[in-house]
């Protein structure tokens, strides 16, 4: 009586930190969940029809709104609660025909993709002589020399954080000094003549830099036109793009849960996104996130008895260029913020995992280490602090607490954005793994007596 | 007086077979040679020029002929003796336009470049349903249902020489049971997207077999239709092909020397190919070969005092897609068989050598190991047991003794035949020491008193 008297009194309460936290109540749970996902090949199974099925989803294409269709289908299949679409309005921008040809000192076909937001070219194309710089101090020095001309950023990797500059804002810094088309070397550490696309950032909106096309060319073609440039031999181009914005476009949230059972209004999220640039697949970034996290509510479902909280998948639309299905959630979802105690996402490759990465308030520390000692029989108990994956930082910014996967980065970087972004990249056991952590930190964040201390907000949580 | 009439004696005498092999009067010679080599990039720079200059030089075409008449010109700036490019009849087949799609279960456009040899399609294309198998047995297996079909080998690569036999005899095998066409999953142990091109046995010629169109499709695309096979999932592609036959074309063989002052009728005979397939730039495979053999006859030049037997630089025409380039060697230089005292040729990437790879007749070990003590200075005096590289293979199978690079080979197979093919791909101080070896293993068979044991010949020395 007394023990049903506190549990109402605390289903009424506002969620409480956890002061401590004793694994041991999760473990056979945690075990249950690890070994189920371990079983078999469900979710790499998933993610092949997912992606052999409906191929690459750029945000504003049919592709992906087919793709969010079966999902809603097979997820209504699987039994989850509240299984449904949350539409977001989400820019459509659309690649089109494009190609660039190397017309001196020789003719040859160059291995590019325009970026995300560029502009096109229009019919014509735009032929001019090329200034290859290695850094924005470079073509500081050279600025004279940019005018008319087409500027390639052949700018080594030295990590994705520092070298994804030049494809963010190469377009107007080399517009800034009267160039008038941008290539930038792919983002990557290493190539098979594999351009990688992304988003370049918006335009400037100030109507001092006029908007010039943008695209990627391969290292080895960068690299080429770098020792044309210093063997002192002109180097001349013709890009055609015939990208352009088409305006907006409904795309959709995918929604479903598990009610808990004894807090239902306190939610654990977790998901990727659905959403992919239109090239190869899909399949890393970020088929397998949404995969291994929609597997893990499916892992979590099978045990037969419900969490306490409720857990939610959320395969969030438009991270890739807009970002509007992370806002958009969190402007739907603006109530409920205050009662999400965790945010989950997957979006670095669903590799084999180490660990887990936390993002909390002073104290999650002990907490997540708990959490993590659960995942030791899959190796995967490490943690280590870090901050959230895109589609969750607007709910990090809000003070929600976020874990992320740590898993094996070396491979990422050289499919992101390429053609080869295709499942065979992935294992099917590390993608159990994954998604067993998913299963066990959810089950356990929902079961736990309390929760993760929240995040000092980065900026006001307002209005 | 004596020792001169020794010498003149010796001189009309035929090669002296070498009963041991004292290195230490050449490696005064030989650390020199690997100093001038090492003192800058000379040779990564030249097969720069030559690569970004002329790019891929598929026999047959306009673009190799160009490259090997720069190499004749620089080649004759280079001072040596008797430079001359040697007529050599090639076959000239054309790729063409080509392409593949998926049409069923979902339309998608495949990866694929042609097989050299294969025939082309007709403008209409062919249209088929695909049977996926993973080797001879399966398709004996299903023999019934190939009839009508694509056959896809989806052939794991298991090395090069006991996988390759797929894109050889894959069309005639899947003819031979009533297939339309044939996809050979590229042979490669890794992947991003990248079909890899090569030359398909020449067609059946009894009659009985009717020659089908031959393509290589990616990894991931056979994987995926694989899965799509695996699933119950028609698979239905549209298969494209221009490529044709168009009879045979003038190519030439490089040739340039530095004639011997003691033996100049003894000849050392070094070199690469200097054809490519018509993708990438042809930069491993193999003007990296050509340039560094090229490069030591330079670096054997500058040495200011001739080598006592003739050292000859040979780039080989149409190794690639006929061979007629070697064979053509042979018979234009059938009189000077028995005076050949060594062959090499450089044929599987100018990566970071370990040593040489020596063929002789028995008591050639002894000798490749005091030769090879020469190359401890750049820890590349490593021996094994090696045959021939193509292009002198004709003349290994005459008795003429051969030694090859041994250099890493990791890399060698993900570039190969594909547009990956590029100078990035390579290091200038591993070609500069690849330059030294065959330098100094030119330089020393040059200079030493007898020669290597002649091989036991493979076969009848005629007519």
């Amino acid at each position: 009586m007394r023990k049903a008297l506190l549990l109402a009194v605390l289903s009424l309460a506002p969620a409480t930190v956890a002061a401590q936290f004793d694994p041991e109540p999760h473990r056979a749970v945690a075990n249950q969940l690890i070994q189920a996902s371990l079983k078999d090949s469900f979710a790499y199974k998933r993610l092949a029809r997912l992606t052999d099925g409906f191929g690459h989803r750029l945000s504003g294409s049919e592709s992906l709104e087919r793709a969010i269709d079966w999902i809603v289908a097979e997820m209504k299949r699987d039994g989850f609660d509240n299984v449904r679409k949350e539409p977001v309005m989400v820019p459509k921008w659309v690649r089109g025909e494009e190609s660039a040809e190397l017309l001196s000192p020789r003719r040859m076909k160059l291995h590019m993709l325009g970026l995300g937001r560029s502009i096109g070219t229009g019919p014509a194309g735009i032929t001019a002589q090329v200034l290859v710089v290695k850094n924005f101090a470079e073509l500081r020095a050279r600025a004279t020399e940019a005018r008319g001309k087409i500027v390639l950023w052949n700018v080594p990797f030295v990590g994705y954080g520092r070298t994804v500059v030049y494809r963010a804002v190469g377009a107007d810094s080399a517009s800034a000094v009267g160039a008038v088309a941008s290539l930038v070397r792919s983002i990557t550490p290493g190539s098979m003549q594999s351009p990688h696309t992304g988003a370049m950032a918006p335009y400037d909106t100030t109507g001092r830099i006029k908007p010039i096309p943008a695209a990627a060319v391969t290292v080895e073609d960068a690299e080429m036109m770098q020792r044309m440039q210093d063997r002192g031999e002109k180097i001349e181009v013709k890009l055609m793009m015939s990208a352009r914005m088409m305006g907006v476009s409904q795309s959709h949230n995918v929604v479903a849960e598990i009610r808990g059972s004894e807090r239902p209004d306190e939610i654990i999220v977790m998901g990727g996104h659905i959403d992919s640039w239109d090239v190869g697949q899909g399949a890393m970034d970020d088929g397998g996130g949404c995969v291994v996290t929609w597997d893990a509510l499916r892992l979590i479902k099978q045990l037969g008895s419900k969490p306490k909280r409720t857990i939610r998948v959320v395969l969030w639309t438009n991270e890739e260029n807009g970002g509007m299905g992370g806002t958009g959630y969190r402007d739907q979802h603006r109530a409920e913020m205050d009662k999400h105690v965790l945010a989950m996402e997957s979006d670095n490759g669903v590799f084999k995992p180490a660990g887990i990465r936390y993002g909390t308030g002073p104290g999650g520390e002990a907490i997540a280490r708990g959490i993590a000692s659960l995942l030791r029989p899959i190796n995967a108990d490490s943690i280590a602090v870090g901050g959230p994956e895109a589609d969750i930082a607007p709910l990090y910014a809000l003070g929600i607490p976020v874990i992320t996967l740590d898993t094996d980065q070396s491979k990422y970087f050289l499919y992101h954005h390429t053609e080869a972004d295709m499942i065979d990249k992935l294992d099917p056991v590390d993608m159990a793994k994954d998604a067993a952590i998913f299963a066990v930190v959810a089950a356990t964040v929902a079961n736990m007596p309390g929760t993760l201390p929240r995040v000092q907000p980065a900026r006001p949580a307002v209005p």
